[in-house]
């Protein structure tokens, strides 16, 4: 029995749903799960997971494959609706460091046990420092030094890089480097960072210093997508800590990493399932 | 534009959304929203939002109403499913009280600025001690001692006093008496009460000094119908706060009090709301 | 048995904890709990509950006043640190609201139940929404309308009102009025303010409308001393609520309301419990 | 400039803190931070760190040693206080799995980066599930099996196993057997365990398919020690997370595994940095 996921989105309008359960009932397929939003402006996203039931003996042939569900849902949905059926099951990902191991080691354990929904084909760094960790699970890792380079120079060679590997997404595991949009530009939506912050608060450099000095009582971390504004692409997860006078700004930093290596693997999980749309800025969760 | 809400449960099966659409969609009704979930041994829950779009000059007379919706759902759904369209918007309540005031001046404040979804008739106690706070905002107060009373003779005239407001839901508002199942019998799965602990821990008297004795860092609070067992039935809602060995007994419940008033509030906002299902003592909350 | 509590704050040195213990030991006072806290740029704080054991008969005047005492702890410790003994049990507010009830009636029901740790000496607002709900507790409401005067008018009606009462503190709770420099002058680190944000997100007006655009999936508020910019004052409280991508910026606030008075109310008794000091516009809460 | 730390606990009694703060003062040493708490049943807890503050020239010799401190504070104290200064920094410790593998691979990331504040001698399983994990880090692995074993002969393996490292504490990260009180009397508040459930919920086998059972909303993990009664230590920490109806056992377990490893490594770090004190089953943390 096949499980199939179909990812729907478009302007909303009457009859949407009617019609695909409408096309999924007639080729006796059941629903097992289905998810509906409409966002404020008009726009419909569903997720629908559904099955071929038991066949009669003898029936099997008439379970639809499916291309042809596909085809069928074409023609009864208005053409500005957006559909992905059967999303690729396992992600294939690179993940980027610097030199904090937290993020990375949490990523690297949940792989070794395949609990990560997505395959690390690699590990690209602007060090060397965590190439002892990687090479422990048997991943290669890519060093790729930002010294006497420029910017633009740095990411070509990122990008060769990554031509090898043609990765589903990439993975700023604490990443400590600015990307360029056209960087960006090469993986639109593709890129997920963990900020070290409840954003939008502190955004850039040093955010336990500046919660430090701010007096906040709690801190939290933030996985989003990647845009062309530093901290400002769609929020996926976030999650938070109590903190007290008695922290300081490492003590905060400590703490933080749990936080942050928590909630990029639940944003990660989230993602790799074709769980996120996004519109607007703004991260729909089905 | 009238909006309309559907509540539908019964053994899970081919089509049961696609039925309820394709009626919605052939009268021109747009869902809102949908929300439905099917649970491991099988059963299906529905609840859907729909009202009609704009109609065309001189056509309003195309809009049906809610019971030709029911009349022609009931033509295509299996008899076992249950079917419930627009229920009542606003509950009618009676709130139990003992001597603790803050769920109650919760409930009084909320219903004074019109935020409770439901009516509050009047307050029961088996104490006159909350008789001041209750006579501010103009709610009678039945002040029923259980003193030289037994415990059926004691109920016999709560609800006495109950036939009087034919209330849609009990709120047991930190009520200290046990039901009888007699008593719950009248009033099965609508009455919903706050538990001063994290259940299933501490079930029974003296939560908060069990809390402390055995020395836990988390204290919360639950809010469940209550059924025959004490302290078993559908949990609704729950929260928690965290506490250290600094805090006493007295000092949990104070700190409790804050957790209890606003598990309630939220819990009964989602039962008023006709948000609740219950299923095999479990609530599924859609 | 009298308790006492000792505040001391100044540059750290050594000896400070030692002197102060030596005095109450040689007084035969016991030390019920005894706080502190050195900055990271060496100021000490201590907060210091202490009692006399039980006396031997006839021996009831040996147990020296409070001014004894700091006398005392004068003669040992050095000029620069500030001591305050025996702080006022009960303090005198005034509570400042715009329209909005929800943190007014918090404060009104546990000043009712006499759990604020406060006297309400009056009620002072922009608009009359809330004087009905003022009146059932018997407070004094001033409506003074900011309408057709300028800000400084303004002010200087509100401070001859409160020349009246000569509150301890100000609570600002949910007072939609920005005050000027010269007004907080008057009351120094004794206004304390509900900002319903997770500060220093969202610094400003509308922020659940600004959360809900920057699509964030954590809300929260903030307790805080006002000082001359806006929201930037000592933080005190802050705690936080989750949300989804189903949350209108209208449901924000409504969940966000909860989350405010509790916060706020948990802030107020830290402060009126003299547990807060203030240093480089952090707090210190001991 | 050494750091110092002190732990004392003992009857209630006057000049405690003066007694300890008086000979420090006396040496020139500085206190950086005091902490103590006195139970309700008049227990005395204190942890206090301090260090030599800067010395003029030519006068490093008059800085004390722990022994003599040790000494005179012997002199000066009751003698039913029990002292502890300067307890080893690192631990050391050997840690208990069954075939899960997250609490473990925690524990390797943060071993391998220095983060535990432990030395891990060994692992120990009933199971050979692990070993590859564990000989990443070049940990000795123990694979001792129980089958076919009494429980009596399985912990002689064990405890003979355990003879080779002498470690301070024992870690059960998720060690599916039950101890005897022989083998734990071994090891007396030596012992921590990450228990599956938020305690004292759900004491027992199948945490999770119990919390699904009864529906809970929030569910949690305890770390805490180990005494003869299962599940019955005090408790070092507790954490939560919120499920809903839609969540099987095995979803729940999945969710909880990312709060027993956080929650674990939390007690894990109180423990060894000599936070901890234990006094009527409870944990008073300092």
């Amino acid at each position: 029995m096949t499980r199939h996921i179909l990812l729907m989105d478009g302007p909303d309008g009457p009859g949407l749903i009617y019609h695909v359960t409408s096309i999924l009932f007639h080729h006796g397929l059941n629903i097992i799960r289905n998810d509906e939003y409409v966002s404020p402006d008009g726009r419909f996203f569903m997720r629908t997971e559904f099955e071929a039931g038991p066949q009669p003996a003898g029936n099997a042939g008439n379970v639809p494959d499916g291309q042809t569900i596909l085809d069928e849902l074409r023609t009864v949905l208005p053409p500005d609706v957006t559909l992905r059926l059967n999303p690729k099951a396992k992600k294939n990902i690179v993940v980027f460091v610097t030199k904090e191991h937290h993020c990375l080691g949490e990523l690297l354990i949940r792989y070794g046990f395949d609990e990560l929904d997505a395959d690390i084909l690699a590990v690209v760094s602007n060090y060397a420092t965590l190439q002892p960790l990687v090479s422990k699970f048997g991943i290669p890792f890519h060093y790729i030094s930002h010294e006497n380079k420029t910017r633009e120079e740095h990411e070509e060679s990122v990008l060769r890089t990554l031509a090898i590997y043609q990765p589903d997404y990439l993975v700023l595991a604490k990443y400590m480097r600015v990307l360029t949009p056209d960087f960006v530009g090469h993986y639109n939506n593709r890129i997920v960072n963990i900020h070290h912050s409840f954003l939008p608060a502190f955004i850039g450099a040093s955010p336990y210093r500046q919660a430090y000095e701010r007096g906040v009582k709690i801190i939290g971390a933030t996985a989003h997508f990647v845009n062309n504004d530093l901290d400002e692409g769609p929020i996926i997860a976030q999650n938070t800590q109590e903190v007290d006078h008695r922290h300081t700004a490492s003590d905060m930093a400590t703490m933080g990493r749990d936080v942050e290596k928590i909630v990029l693997s639940q944003a990660l999980k989230l993602v790799f399932n074709d769980r996120v749309f996004i519109h607007q800025n703004r991260t729909i969760i089905l």
